[in-house]
C-alpha cells in the first residue's frame, strides 16, 4: 500500500474518530521525525488511539492490509527511531496518557505510556516516592518510549536503565494480540518474562501501551563534589573506594576529560570551581533520605582520595546552588554544540577497566582522519558509558564523518564496547549495528522480528533491517 | 530415538571422550531428577562436555537426531526443571567450572556454567566485592542453574533476582549456535537484549555456558533486628518508612506470621528472642560496609516503629550470634518439615499491598478443605514473595493435596500474584501455568519455543506442553 485507500482511511477513522486520523502533510509536520535530525516524510496518515483496545483494532487493522506502523511518543529519541520512513500510518500514543493507580504499600506506579516522564517523577514525589529515571528531554519524552528505547540516563550507576524500573507492561502485538502482563511484583519466574523482549525493541516488535513502574525511596537531597583527577586509574580506584565506602549508594559519576572541561569552562560559559588544567574531572553525587548523615562518609572518600594522589584538587558543594554549578558544567553540551557544529556525537560503552584505553585510542582514531578537529569526552563512567563530541566537520564532509565513525566504532568493537550505550540504534547507527552484535546474534534478532511480527509492519527499517 | 543408537553413542564419545558419555543406569542414577523429588527416569546417557564447544556439537548432533535434552546444573532445583522424563540425555554442565576473569575495575567477573554459586561468592569476597546472589543450596548449586531459574533468595530486595545480576552471557542454541555475548557494560542499548531470552526460561530455549556477573561493593557486616507487630497494615508501613529513611540500603525484610514462629520456636528447636504471641514477627536486615555507622539511623527506625505503634516488642542483634540465632529461627524450615510430611509448599507472590488479604484468603482456602491441617506462613515481603507450608496431608491424598492448590492458586489469579515468585515451572507447577498467564503469553511462548527450538530437543515437558 503506497497510498492511503479511502477504505482504509474510514476504517482507522471508525476506531478513533474523524478529528485523530490526520492526514494533511502541513498539519501533521511535527510528526514526520524526532530530535536525532532523520530526515522523515508525511505519514499515511498520523493516528491517535485512546485506548488499549483502539491500538488493538488499529493494529489488526495494518497486520491485515499490511500497512506499516511508526510507534511515537515524545519524538525526543536521538537515534531516528520514531522518524516516518515511506508509506507508512504515525502512531501517536499522546492521548493515552495519565496515572492509572499509584500504589504506595506495593511501591509501584501503573501509567499510560503517553505519559510524560516528568508528570511521572512528580506524581511518585507527591506520593513520597523517587521514579529514579531521568533525563535531559524530562518534559516531553513519555514513558512508552523511555520503555521502547531502555532510555538511561544520569541515575543508572544507582537505579539501573529503563529496564529495571519496569515491574509489568500491557502491550499490543502487531496483529493486534493484547498482552496483559501488569505485573507488580519483584518476583515472578511463573515462565518466561515476556517484557523484556519488548523493552529497548524501539518499537519493532509490539506497542507498549500501559506499564507497571518501580518506585524508590524519595530522595530529599546530595552530597556533591568536583574533584580532579591526574589520570584514568585514579578515576576507577575513585569510584570502586566510594561505592565501598558509601555502601553502593554513588548516584553519579560523571567523568569529564580536560578537553571537555576546559571548553565547558571557557565556551560553554561555566563558571570554573577549580582550574582548568587537570587532566580528568570527577562530579560524584550521593542522593540520599538524610544528606547531612551521609555528609561524613562522602567527605572522608574524599579526603582517602587526597591521600591516595587519586584526586588533585576538589570542590564540595556547600549549597543547593553549588550543586547545580556543578551539574551546569556537565550540561553544558547543549551550548557548546553550536559553536563546533556540525558535530559528530558519539554514545559509546566500554567495560570500565577499558575506558582510558578506548579514550585514548578514540581520540587517536578522529586525529588521524583529521588533526584539526576538537574532541570532547564526557560521560556516565560508573556505567560504562562515554559521549564524545567531534567537530566541526569541515563543511559537514559525509566522507569523512563515516571514516571517523568506522574508525571509532572499531575502536570499540576491538575493547568489547557497545555502539550505543543509551541512545538507542533506530536509523543512525543500523549501519554499524555489526560491530556490536555478532552474525549470530543479528541472525536471532531477525527470527524473533520473523515471529512475532510475520508481516513487517512494526517500525520497519528500523534497528536492523 | 527411544534407544541410544550406536552410532549416535559413538559420536557422542568421539565428542567428550568415552568417561564422559554414562550410559549404565546404575552410574548415573543421581542424574535422574533433582531437590523437587519428581520421578525421574535413566537418561540414554549423563554427557558432560568440558568447554563450549563441546556443548555446541553436542547440540548440533541432538537437533540433527531429534533427541532430547536435559540440561543439568547443580541439581537442587524444586520444579523438577532437570528431571529426565522419557529418552533424552542428560547434558551436565559441571565440567564446564571456575572462574574466567574477575575484573576488578569493571566490577565483573565471568564465570562458566558449572561453577558453584559459593565458589563464585567466595572468589569475589577475596576480591572485595559482593557477589549478591545467596540461597540455601550456595554450596551445590550452578550459576548455569541460578540463570536458567533465575533464582532469587535473602536479598532480592536490595540487589534484585538473578537476572539483575548478570551482564552478559554465552549461550549455545537448539542448533548448536553460540550466542557470544559476554557483555561487561551496565549500559549497552546497541538492538534487542537477547540474555533476557535465556535467563529464567529453564533451558527450554538455549543453554548457558558462560555468564558475566555483576559485583557489588562487599558488606562487612549487618544490622539485624527481630519486631513484632499487630497486624500486616504495620508490616508494609515499617517497610517503607525503613527503606525511606536507610535510603533503600534494607537487605532483608522476612516476615513471620504467627502459626509459623510458633512451630520454629517449639517443633522447630529455634530460640524464642521475644514472645510467640504476636500476630507477626519481622526480621529486618541492614547490610553495610560499616555497621557501626549504620546502627544509630537503624534503631532510629525501630524507636519510630514502637512510637508508631506498628511494632509491639523487638529485639536487636547485639553480636554476630544473635543476629545468626534470628536468622535460624528463618531456616528452621529444614528441620520443621519433617514434622508436618507429607505437606505441600507453596511459593506465591502478591502485590505487596494484597498480602495482608492473600494470606487470609490462603489459610482459608486450606481450611475449608480440611479445617484440621496446620498452616505455616513466612517469606520475602519485601519482594511480595510468601512461602506457604501445609501439611500433613492425610494418608498423601493426591486428591486433597490437589483441591487445596487449586483452591491457593485460585487466590494468586485474583489478587493479580503468581503461582511461583522464585522456584520456577518445571514440572512441579506446569498445570498451574494458567492460573498466572493469560492464553495471549503462553501463545507467545510457544511461538518463541517454536522459533528457538524447531524440533523441540531442549528440556523438553518442562514449562509448558
Amino acid at each position: 500500500m503506497h497510498q492511503p485507500e479511502p477504505a482504509f482511511l474510514q476504517a482507522l477513522t471508525a476506531i478513533v474518530g474523524p478529528d485523530h486520523v490526520i492526514t494533511d502533510p502541513s498539519q501533521s509536520q511535527s510528526y514526520f521525525t524526532d530530535w536525532s535530525g532523520e530526515q522523515g516524510n508525511a505519514p499515511l496518515a498520523v493516528v491517535r488511539p485512546k485506548t488499549t483496545e483502539d491500538v488493538s483494532r488499529i493494529l489488526a487493522l495494518c497486520h491485515q492490509q499490511r500497512c506499516a506502523v511508526v510507534p511515537q511518543g515524545g519524538l525526543t529519541g536521538l537515534a531516528g527511531g520514531a522518524t516516518v520512513r515511506g508509506a507508512a500510518i504515525a502512531l501517536s500514543l499522546e492521548r493515552l496518557k495519565g496515572v492509572i493507580e499509584l500504589d504506595a504499600e506495593s511501591a509501584t506506579m501503573t501509567v499510560w505510556a503517553g505519559t510524560p516522564l516528568e508528570v511521572i517523577q512528580n506524581e511518585a514525589e507527591k506520593a513520597g516516592f523517587l521514579f529514579a529515571l531521568d533525563l535531559g528531554a524530562r518534559g516531553s519524552c513519555q514513558i512508552g518510549g523511555n520503555v521502547s528505547t531502555n532510555a538511561g540516563g544520569n541515575r543508572v550507576i544507582r537505579y539501573g536503565m529503563t529496564r529495571d524500573l519496569v515491574l509489568g507492561l500491557e502491550v499490543v502485538q502487531a496483529d493486534g494480540t493484547v498482552l496483559s502482563m501488569l505485573n507488580k511484583m519483584a518476583k515472578n519466574n511463573a515462565a518466561f518474562d515476556l517484557k523484556h523482549l519488548f523493552i529497548g525493541s524501539e518499537g519493532t516488535l509490539g506497542i507498549v501501551t500501559q506499564v507497571v513502574l518501580r518506585l524508590h525511596p524519595k530522595v530529599n537531597g546530595a552530597n556533591t563534589a568536583l574533584i580532579a583527577l591526574p589520570d584514568f586509574s585514579a578515576v576507577t580506584r575513585l569510584l570502586r573506594y566510594a561505592q565501598q565506602e558509601l555502601s553502593g549508594l554513588v548516584s553519579a559519576f560523571e567523568v569529564m576529560w580536560q578537553d571537555y572541561y576546559r571548553i565547558a569552562t571557557t565556551v560553554g560559559g561555566s563558571r570554573a570551581p577549580i582550574a582548568a588544567d587537570y587532566p580528568l574531572y570527577v562530579l560524584m553525587d550521593l542522593q540520599s533520605a538524610n544528606p547531612e548523615t551521609t555528609a561524613a562518609p562522602f567527605e572522608a572518600v574524599l579526603e582517602h582520595a587526597f591521600n591516595e594522589g587519586w584526586a588533585l584538587d576538589a570542590a564540595i558543594a556547600q549549597s543547593h546552588a553549588d550543586a547545580e554549578d556543578f551539574w551546569i558544567l556537565r550540561d553544558a553540551v547543549a551550548e557548546i554544540l553550536p559553536h563546533y557544529a556540525p558535530t559528530i556525537n558519539f554514545d559509546i560503552s566500554f567495560p570500565i577497566s577499558q575506558i582510558g584505553l578506548g579514550v585514548e585510542r578514540l581520540r587517536q582514531s578522529v586525529h588521524a582522519v583529521d588533526p584539526t578537529l576538537t574532541t570532547m569526552f564526557f560521560g556516565h563512567v560508573g556505567d560504562g558509558n562515554i559521549h564524545l563530541l567531534v567537530g566541526p566537520i569541515p563543511h559537514g564532509d559525509k566522507t569523512m564523518e563515516h571514516e571517523i565513525e568506522k574508525r571509532c566504532y572499531e575502536v570499540a568493537q576491538a575493547l568489547q564496547g557497545s555502539i550505543s550505550a543509551e541512545h538507542g540504534i533506530g536509523l543512525h547507527k543500523k549501519p554499524w549495528l555489526a560491530y556490536s552484535r555478532t552474525p549470530a546474534e543479528l541472525a536471532l534478532m531477525r527470527t524473533l522480528k520473523q515471529a512475532l511480527d510475520p508481516h513487517q509492519i512494526l517500525n520497519p527499517g528500523k534497528v536492523f533491517d
